[in-house]
């Protein structure tokens, strides 16, 4: 094992939004000194991590002198100066996840390639490199830009010829439809000592409008079979890569029972979010564990669980205001996350809600009953 | 209900120490700004709040003037300047605990009284200016500093005429000793709404020699009766007092199945610690919200857990070293706080472990474990 944590430790992490808030919340367990690199000044880790630097997590210069004052370096969002990160790891700051594998994700042409050279299933694809290259008799189809898209955006489905007239004309991945029963997702993580872990599988429900998980139920309704393939799918995947860190695979379950790697995140992930009341060890805690190389955390369920996204009200733009919310912590285990954004706009992840109940029915009906009362506003 | 706390509530808190820290972990969740207010710079909350300020908690001035910058006033140590807190209060700060209530609080003695005033059952006791009003035939007997004792210290058990010379000579309570046979708590809460809930019973075993919590059992091993009783006791005693926010209630239960109150804490409270992970709200969130007048939250326990205090190792002071840390995190269900203190001293509270298991008999002996492993050194 590496590096003990415990005394004047400092972690390196690139971008302070909700996901860099959730894993300081887990670092002050540690006593690990956490410094955040993001260009707002009002992100949401500004007010709480150790240290809080103003800065371009884009621009070499800013990334490279940053991650030269921290002894590990890690990401909550993977649109980072990669180049740095190279640099970095070239001279021995520990950079997890490791570039090579940013890159690979970064790329959604490169993850599709990574896919099918190490045997794991995906829908079948082709690269393109503008929109010209896309043709009527490949319809329907998914077009997802190669670089750039995140929370939902980036991707499209086009199923006529008439909406050829809207896909991106740059780099993408154009992909089958994959006609799915269900999303599920693993999230399991990888030490430097190669020690693997995965969470219980989860269910996704998607927002159709805004792409954006809406619901995510624990544990998810899916065979025996169905969960041990996709496990060990997660596994072979996070091995090939010899990724450290958590990795959230996002799959699709055919309606055949076939289980298709859909997308990674290599970092802690929406569909995690529910670990932090609902498991032993929460995807933050993990990711925590495994870039400083001490022994991962059991991630057995304690609870069913159901998350709600808190997206912004479309057409709700300013200073956010969350209706209802007294309501909703009234009802029995509703566990609240509000990421600290000042402003809303339609479909911003502004927090979320984990329905934690010992019975995943009851769970879902209260998920329901907080869905309806609670409206992010301006 | 009171008013909304999610849009740039400021909630104030008097110490931050690893009471405070826990309370701030949780505060995220709810995007509450959390001001501190300590004399050390380099306290436990010292990195981790929206806005830390440097003075004095017993100093009129000082804590008038934290207070007046504030939505909601709250503790996270009894031993703050009530007088302040008290003009505050006039001046239409919402000041919870109560300034009275701390007040009795602060004096073992007015604790006794109250205790006696409205027909709480406590072990009998005498008040005394000085110790030439201790005679023999009232031994054994506990004598306990009226003021400013904690963390076990000022207290101490009298047994024979000669440990008279050991006497406090300071007002004091002198209380008969107690054959208990169990020490347990019960934390529970009340909003300014009148709304109480109380969590399930904890055992406690304590270092004899350090007169700390060694050991904490969730669920505690007593016959149905003492549950009950214990529990009416602790919603008669925080109505009596018109309370609000975490009261922790210390009780005795006689061999004979009486329960008597010991002490009371007017806030979250190291016999409440595991409720961070073992119980669907902690005694952290339910302090928030209690004090900011918002439904309390489900109690329930989704874990059996045992939890065990790391006191420094008696006669090592200096910068704090956590023997087989790394050890302790293999443990499954072993969750881990360090409380960010860097100099460790004789039995000084650095952290804490709680082990959470299904069964509480497998949880208590992974906690011996823990216990036998992890050395807080210097």
């Amino acid at each position: 094992m590496g590096k003990v944590f415990y005394r004047d430790l400092k972690l390196g992490v690139l971008g302070g939004g909700q996901l860099g808030r959730m894993l300081i919340q887990e670092a002050i367990n540690f006593d690990v000194f956490v410094a955040v690199l993001d260009p707002s000044p009002i992100a949401p880790c500004a007010k709480i991590a150790s240290e809080f630097v103003i800065g371009d997590i884009q621009d070499f210069n800013t990334v490279y002198e940053f991650g030269k004052s921290v002894d590990v370096l890690t990401i909550e969002i993977e649109h980072v100066n990669v180049d740095a990160l190279e640099k970095l790891e070239k001279e021995g700051v520990k950079v997890y996840p490791k570039p090579s594998n940013l890159r690979t994700v970064q790329d959604k042409g490169l993850q599709k390639e990574f896919y099918e050279a190490h045997g794991i299933p995906t829908s079948s694809f082709k690269l393109i490199d503008n929109k010209s290259e896309l043709s009527p008799n490949e319809l329907p189809c998914v077009q997802k830009l190669r670089k750039g898209g995140y929370d939902g955006k980036g991707v499209i489905v086009l199923k006529e010829q008439a909406d050829l007239s809207n896909a991106f004309d740059a780099p993408c991945v154009v992909e089958e439809v994959v006609d799915f029963e269900k999303e599920i997702a693993v999230i399991i993580a990888r030490n430097e000592s190669g020690d693997v872990k995965s969470f219980p599988i989860v269910e996704l429900e998607f927002n159709p409008e805004a792409n954006l998980v809406e619901y995510l139920f624990a544990p998810a309704n899916v065979s025996e079979d169905v969960n041990i393939h996709a496990n060990e799918i997660a596994e072979k995947l996070i091995n090939a890569l010899d990724f450290v860190g958590i990795l959230a695979v996002e799959m699709f379950v055919t309606k055949t029972g076939e289980v298709l790697v859909n997308e990674i995140a290599p970092r802690p992930h929406n569909s995690g979010h529910h670990t932090i009341e609902a498991n032993i060890t929460s995807q933050y805690e993990q990711h925590i564990r495994s870039v400083l190389d001490v022994p991962l955390g059991a991630t057995d369920a304690i609870s069913a669980a159901v998350m709600i996204n808190l997206l912004g009200e479309k057409e709700f733009e300013g200073d956010v205001f969350y209706e209802n919310l007294n309501e909703v912590l009234a009802i029995k285990g509703s566990k609240i996350h509000i990421y600290g954004k000042k402003q809303t706009k339609s479909f911003r992840k502004m927090g979320h809600v984990t329905v934690v109940d010992q019975d995943l029915e009851k769970a879902k009906q209260k998920a329901k009953e907080v869905k309806s009362l609670l409206k992010v506003k301006a």
